[in-house]
């Protein structure tokens, strides 16, 4: 018996609950947000054991919603589910359940072109099951209206601290168990470092490994142009096997780029990397692309000509190609 | 308007939401744990942010049912929420909570003496705010019945695999973000090294840092007695500083067996250190004292006798005094 379908307000978040019919068959259903969905014993909040993607869908031209690097998010959170052994809802289901989200909001909201949500895709070990019982995993999808790109943030630039992640780089190939490549809910330390950094005068922070390479940010990939000693002026991030998080963002405007005949690179790149540069940015698929205009205090440069252009590769929503894959792309001509 | 009061049934967990009233005294109430209490937004799912402690309760000669080591859980959950600037309740409204649980499982069930019980103490960031506004915490306390100790896991021993926990031994001193002397929600990896080493034939993990030492186990103390080149048969365990959380467990065993006159230590210690050994356990609440039989494939001595003392010393539920403390208790003769 299914509960009496639940139509959201106006304005408000969308949730979808990814359930299964009594086949196993997806069932996703609409619910309402503004109450509880989650018990005591789900492993997602008593051990942080679950993974999670957060994605941006823009209504087009004619108002119709549609999400962003469907297929990168989805592949990312299927490559996150493999790491932690857990049974995730199939791409389809997904895809069925955002579709849901995507028309219950747009029944609900007179939607504008431009209009923005941010899409989060959640899935947790589940309850706690009885002895020896597998978990039942719990799934869901949360479209929230998304504020419009913060042109004041963005032309201002964000100021960030090199904060230590203490792992070194050789660590996540060593011990798959640090879950570094995953998208997991145990957060904690992303946002600890994050309250530091609002407390020392920064606005966000560039992770560092423990023996000095650039990492990412606690929710962002970092982006830097700069030009080699060869002359060449390339498009850089560091590189991604060494424990950071593919970016989907970093991965979409890097085939753009490089269709545009920008010259790639992948890293490792180290602090000193950063004061050289042209400009140095923090990517994620909500907020965009934000420069950075000071590390650790000393001022670098923010050129607002390649913010935009950077936003715009993001903005055209390209297929990443190889660019999403863990492999570093060769640096041809 | 207070809900209708709930009553749990025989044999089942009982759960207690530890509210506030209009004035924001504490409020706490009995729920039903099988439905759901929490939201799909709450900061504890979706980002781990959020700190928890295990304790055991264990019912008395006249089957009255008391929490162990009150103190020195309530201590730790207060240093986690200090660490992670979390407006968790203050020792008054979980005592309350947790006597509250108590009585009611009582008044639920035929307890006779000896029966044990799981308490869970959890608080989480709480559910997504408005812009600007700060979040009010969840709390919750979780009692839920506990087999009696496994006599059979306990003569067998366990197999540990040592697995890097990626980060050096001197990481925490330098960046308070790490949290690793704060018990949170985060624990994706410490399940995952315990999948991984259930994976390779073993029970559990003790983990190392980058720079080689001995730390702790994914949810436990580690113990170790041996006899050093002075010919003095000591209690080991490695030192606190080190990012290790500190064990109310170990504290309390310590501390007895201090009073019966045994040599303490504190570390550092390194792997090398376990195959000396005359006895390495694992510790925790509920689990109690548990002996290492073999680390990485290698047979290592299990001592009954040891084991049986260490446990009466953790049952005997002392006064954990300094022991307790982030401070290293000098080994005085």
């Amino acid at each position: 018996m299914r509960p009496t379908a639940f139509s959201p307000a106006a304005g408000s978040p969308v949730l979808v609950l990814l359930e299964t019919d009594a086949d196993g068959a997806p069932a996703p259903r609409l619910a309402d947000p503004a109450v509880p969905h989650l018990s005591v014993t789900d492993q997602g909040v008593t051990r942080g054991d679950g993974i999670f993607e957060t994605a941006l869908a823009v209504a087009d031209g004619l108002g119709t919603l549609r999400m962003r690097k469907l297929g990168a998010h989805l592949g990312r959170l299927a490559a996150s589910a493999a790491a932690l052994q857990l049974a995730a809802p199939e791409a389809a289901a997904w895809e069925a359940a955002v579709a849901l989200g995507l028309r219950a909001f747009t029944e609900a909201n007179d939607v504008a072109p431009g209009d923005r949500l941010a899409v989060r895709l959640t899935v947790t070990r589940g309850p706690d099951a009885a002895p020896g019982a597998v978990p039942t995993p719990t799934a869901w999808a949360l479209l929230s209206p998304a504020p419009a790109i913060q042109d004041e943030e963005r032309q201002r630039g964000l100021r960030v601290l090199l904060l230590d992640r203490g792992i070194d780089s050789q660590a996540p190939e060593r011990s798959p168990w640090l879950l570094t490549g995953a998208k997991t809910l145990s957060y904690a330390v992303n946002m600890a470092a994050l309250r530091y950094a609002r407390a020392h005068g920064a606005d966000d922070v560039v992770f560092t490994s423990a023996d000095g390479y650039l990492l990412e940010g606690p929710t962002s990939t970092v982006l830097i142009v700069r030009t080699g000693e060869d002359g060449v002026r390339r498009l850089l991030t560091p590189l991604r096997q060494k424990g950071i998080l593919a970016g989907t963002s970093q991965a979409v405007i890097f085939a753009a780029a490089h269709a545009d005949g920008w010259e790639l690179g992948y890293g490792p790149l180290v602090p000193a990397d950063l004061q050289g540069a042209e400009g140095v940015w923090l990517v994620s698929s909500v907020r965009g692309v934000l420069p950075v205009r000071a590390v650790d205090g000393v001022e670098i440069p923010v050129d607002h000509e390649l913010t935009g252009m950077l936003q715009a590769h993001l903005d055209a929503d390209g297929d990443p190609g190889r660019h999403v894959s863990g492999d570093p792309v060769p640096t041809a001509g």
